[in-house]
């Protein structure tokens, strides 16, 4: 008899967690949760309570014995855990806005998951992220730690590096959205569209395409060549401009949407710039949203996860969640892309190091299909990224300034070495009081 | 008995001939050679015979029984030759101008070895000296390719990986650039410097360094950290900008001179553009260099090297050339700086791809010390110009535009992917004459 | 609308057929076969007719609208194929029994798939699969090549090395045989079985083993350490010895059956002599077998596979290439376990060479699951093995005995470097009308 | 000013002290030595004394300021050492005869390097080792360690993974052997021959020739394929056998003298059970050679290294130790074979366990030269050794038996899992009292 099953989801207040309950509810034949904790801080206490009263409306209405449990004592819910979900944002949106604005203000892109932006979102979590690690060596060390705050690809890289728990699994809409972009250029239901993924979160290439298990890369790569991507793998929260029709033969794989800040840099950086001068970067435009979403879930007559939720960037992360961990749970050996230990499957990345790649969804986790050596297109690329997230991990878990400028400066977004440094500065200024690594 | 040792040098109407000569007569008794032939083709039979003259003048006063030739005829030349070494332009001076100036004109870095100037100065040289192996294969299979004709890695690489000629090296001034910095910062001879050196040509590092076989590395971390490098590892031809004392820290190692333009791409640039906008890029001020050389050369009195000589960025050279010669000749089993197959020295590059390394000189050729992995730091930076190096000498060899964009784009220089496609074609447009591969 | 599935069958007279027409049988709605080639020589035509009735009495039966057709034109057969499976004997038994007692003869383990013996099936069969390559190159470029001929391990490794054909697995009831036998340990039902497999063919190890998904890899050790596994893992074919408790523990890992050949060497070797001076070393006893199976098979009353197949040691052969069929038509995605390129599944073993690993089955093949760095316990004897493949692979290939001999000495089932020259002298002697490859 | 260099060697009483004494004063120019602490344990207080008294005589025969200091505290002579040898034998010859003659009892090759007396000697050995390194860490962190106690394979491989300290370099005069072995066939001085050498200590192969720097592999092979190998490569203490031309030009490269044990393990173990069964294994001739020696030494004329040392197996031994000694203390830059962190030089080894290789030796240490990948012809066996010497190792360290009957499963030398763990059991009685790790 399989013992009942205990979610806890910190950042529980998120407005996302109407659709990971959704998630759950739609999936409760294959994967029984007979609690959900959703845990938050003080700071969210009010949209925790207002999250938390909708998703009891939500569980109530679909007529299931899901207890749904709200508490500011993390520790009290992680007992016995079985699956623990992370989607947090240390210092709120307002810490956002300052990833965004500050480095567009020196000049260079503005970005939570990428750039200088990116590197203290990343320096912010970290430790938190490693603080419920430790806390689940004890109170949960069978449970599996499903982390969808970004940037996810670092996140995992710092609990396989400087923790010695292993049960941690990164999750990502991005390779979601690549089927559905795909699918779509190809004309065919998403079911039928399986990838090879080559890389690291958020700079990841479809290195093959399979429908019905048939490889159609090449079709896909002359499609692709000459669609407005915009209307294919856009991602709802940014606009993708279309690769040259050279520029993807030459690959002879699919990129990522976030690839653009890459590959787009010069025209990125101008569109950033204009939203930045218009006082609505993303971040701005984001708390606005959250805003009209709690509006509607303080509504004691909404029962469903509204329809408005699905406009947020984030739409998919959550019932990747719920479907990863619905996988875990009955042992279902499907296909699922997600961040884990590399353990060789990339011949030329770290074994040791977080990947985003295909794997087979066991109930003792996900194992990496192989995928060989990277071939020299996206490998200088990708191991640069790598470079960028291995010192990232390395500053956030030390505090040594040093790194954290290497790991600027090696990152193909900051622009030189003395921007690097006056950026970091300003950066570590407006986020010190999450950053007592580095000021004490 | 050893046979009379033949050397022929092809471009030997460059301006750098009486270097090369001063180092042969210099080393005559380690290396005895009786022939040494100056190829060159018809347009640049002139500077040829103005070149040669001198060069006999040179020798007759050493009073050494050293054979002055000069053709036109490479294949006359490279019969039964024993080294041969490479230093030619393919377009000449006029070429490096367009290399120079298209990719300002649309806001990148123009420089002939990096970035786009780099690629296409790689795409006119790799088929002729593909051609010369072809010859060399049959007229003198055993003999040494010593190339100095940059881009040294790439053209390195291209011999490596499309031909089945093994006896390729790759030579470069950086490497002795970056122990005549470090004796300086140290106060010590050269001669007691070593360097742990790896990367690439035009990209490599000093992992560690030695002054009499002792590490000394974190001193001179220390002090290059604190020291202006323009005083110190600066190259006649470029002023490099003094690094952060956080990243060299952070690095751990020290970068070479051509890391500026990927460390300080903005200010690199922002210099760049205002030489451009004066009419003087480099290529511009090394003509009126050379001419004024010529003018040097022409006087019949002159029989020794112009000290003027030692003021062109490629000082050292053929002096490097000279050395590596006699070292081969001799089985001298001293450690020198080259370009040749990796075969595993640094773990994380392929095995058959081109490094810049510390090697044993034999007379079996040079052979790498092991380094072992890169780290993180400099890993990411390293593969994405190896990634570059791979892809422009594909698009060398089979004239793949696309492949071309492709290396454009991974390289970091290279601000957008519309950029790419706009600054490769107004350059091949330019260098079409040279690059039949694309156009036919 | 899928096209009507042709599978061949070469070595179609084998005693096995029957086996493989069931489980097509059997497996019909999944994989619905239209026509069934068995192709056989002229020196086969008497057991093919036999086999050819009984399998057409067989689907008669069944009801099934699947042809069987009998042909000795390998070409005509193959043309067009989906599915080619090959299960032949290069001199039928009594080349077997040369393989076997000749080693004997010179006080070394005789068998067909290890040692001297399986050395000289290598060189025997490869030639012939390299050739039914090359028709299916012209003929069904698109199908798939299922090899069951023993050893499978080299004839992929051969395929993968000496052709550009990468549609071949390579099969063998092997590891079925190792699920079985920890079921059966674990007292669970096959199906709830997985393991993480790491190895070669007949020299591979249960490098993890999963019930419901969960690792028990602990537990199926110590229950292994303790149980005879003449009880358990045993093969139908020979007796497998005891493991010491303390090497079971130490290995951590559960080894295959044929691994007695290398662990108990001497005692192995004694029970051989035993057979051997008796007259019934195992190709003895099978062609008995054998003899009696084709009496069976002649009565026109026998409409179904006969129980008495199952005695024979390639019991579920067959059926395990059913099953890969099916899945492979139906890009069902289970785990199989079978040989295939490497690509840097497991780190330690070269990219491009065989391996015996867990796969997913799709339509575009078996995709291994990455294992990652082989653990010392296992590398040395894993490399070794894998050593004397691609020698055995290359001498096939050229002819060269020298290569031949040096494979010989490699293996740990050949004491010494005369003997080696030796027993080589006797069985090529014995089997030069196969080897001409040799002789020539 | 340089400062004056201590020696300290431990089993300083050791028969072979008179050979080191001599190394030192023959290159007292190079390397002058000012204190030479000969360290032994109260069992060796006589021998020590003896050698020490020869010793101080060929000092002051020579002439030369170098102090000899006899002392049974190892502590005392470690302080501010810059060079520490060990030349040790834990439980003395007595011990070896046990390690010889119990395999040999139970029909395996009794051998003190390799097998299972191999295993014995360094489960005595490697404890004693590392708690030197313990003392070094502390008296004297920057001293080099340079081992040349058998088996100095795996005590280099101990060091380096169960310690952090990485000064340390194991010595063996098998590589030297072959150079003279080589230097004989080839009719050169040996000082004209260079090896490309790839492997492990006993266990290493010649992957090229060198005769003034030119490759000379292919006539090397040629003629060792028909030497009588007992009169070139053979060692002092065992007589080679022939390798058969096949297997010499098979390999195409050349093997140490030890290969004889796992490529003639049938006439090996034949001949030494011969000498079992006479009662002179080996160690018993060995103790008589050593009587005879020190009875030599103690004549108070006797003032230089007897003639009769060069007929001890071990010659060459500490001369190697010198010589390497001269090198580290003058940053020679010439080239030694030396067992060393591979740190990548044979790119299929582990970069962190120990081989035998070709390295430039410098005041920073011997930098192994990259050796790339090694054939499938040598890499299986070389992979196994490799396994055995790091369980073993594993086994020392931690006294896990099944660890250890793992390792002897794993070493060709051994015919079965049942006598492996019947010779461990006798081994370990034997020798108990040296292998608390294993009893407490």
């Amino acid at each position: 008899m399989k013992k009942a099953i205990k979610v806890v989801t910190i950042g529980g207040g998120s407005s996302y967690t109407p659709e990971l309950v959704e998630g759950f509810i739609k999936r409760y034949e294959q994967c029984p949760i007979r609690e959900l904790w959703l845990v938050d801080i003080e700071a969210g206490r009010e949209k925790l309570e207002i999250v938390g009263a909708l998703a009891k409306r939500m569980v109530e209405k679909a007529g299931l014995p899901m207890k749904i449990m709200l508490t500011l004592d993390r520790r009290e819910a992680l007992k016995d855990a079985d699956y623990v979900t992370t989607q947090m944002r240390i210092g709120l949106l307002p810490a956002r806005v300052k990833d965004e604005r500050i480095p567009l203000s020196h000049g260079m892109i503005g970005q939570e998951t990428n750039g200088a932006g990116g590197m203290f979102k990343a320096l912010r979590t970290i430790p938190v992220i490693l603080d419920i690690v430790k806390d689940m060596q004890k109170l949960c060390p069978q449970a599996w730690l499903i982390n969808f705050t970004n940037p996810a690809g670092m996140v995992t890289e710092a609990v396989l590096r400087y923790t010695n728990f292993k049960r941690v699994i990164g999750l990502c809409n991005v390779p979601i959205g690549m089927v559905n972009g795909i699918a779509k250029i190809m004309n065919v239901e998403p079911e039928r569209v399986r990838m090879e993924l080559s890389g690291l979160n958020h700079h990841v290439f479809a290195t093959d395409v399979f429908i019905d298990g048939k490889s159609v890369l090449d079709e896909v790569i002359e499609k692709y060549a000459h669609v407005d991507p915009s209307d294919a793998l856009a991602m709802k929260n940014f606009n993708a401009l279309p690769f040259s029709p050279a520029f993807i033969r030459g690959l002879h794989c699919i990129p990522c949407p976030y690839h653009n800040y890459y590959f787009f840099t010069k025209e990125q950086l101008a569109k950033e710039l204009e939203e930045y001068q218009a006082g609505h970067v993303r971040a701005e435009v984001v708390s606005q949203v959250e805003k009209e979403l709690f509006e509607l879930y303080k509504d004691p007559e909404l029962d469903v996860k509204p329809k408005q939720l699905e406009q947020r960037g984030g739409a998919h992360y959550s019932d990747a969640a719920c479907n990863l961990i619905a996988s875990l749970y009955s042992n279902s050996g499907d296909i699922q892309y997600v961040n884990v230990r590399n353990n060789g499957a990339i011949s030329n990345l770290p074994a040791d190091s977080a990947v985003e790649i295909a794997c087979v969804i066991t109930a003792d986790g996900p194992k990496p299909i192989a995928v060989g050596e990277l071939k020299p297109q996206i490998n200088g690329t990708i191991q640069t990224i790598k470079t960028f997230e291995r010192l990232v991990c390395e500053a956030a878990v030390t505090g040594n300034r040093d790194i954290a400028i290497t790991a600027l400066n090696m990152n193909p977004l900051i622009p030189s070495d003395e921007l690097a440094n006056l950026v970091f500065d300003e950066l570590l200024e407006a986020h010190k009081e999450y950053l007592p690594q580095f000021t004490k």
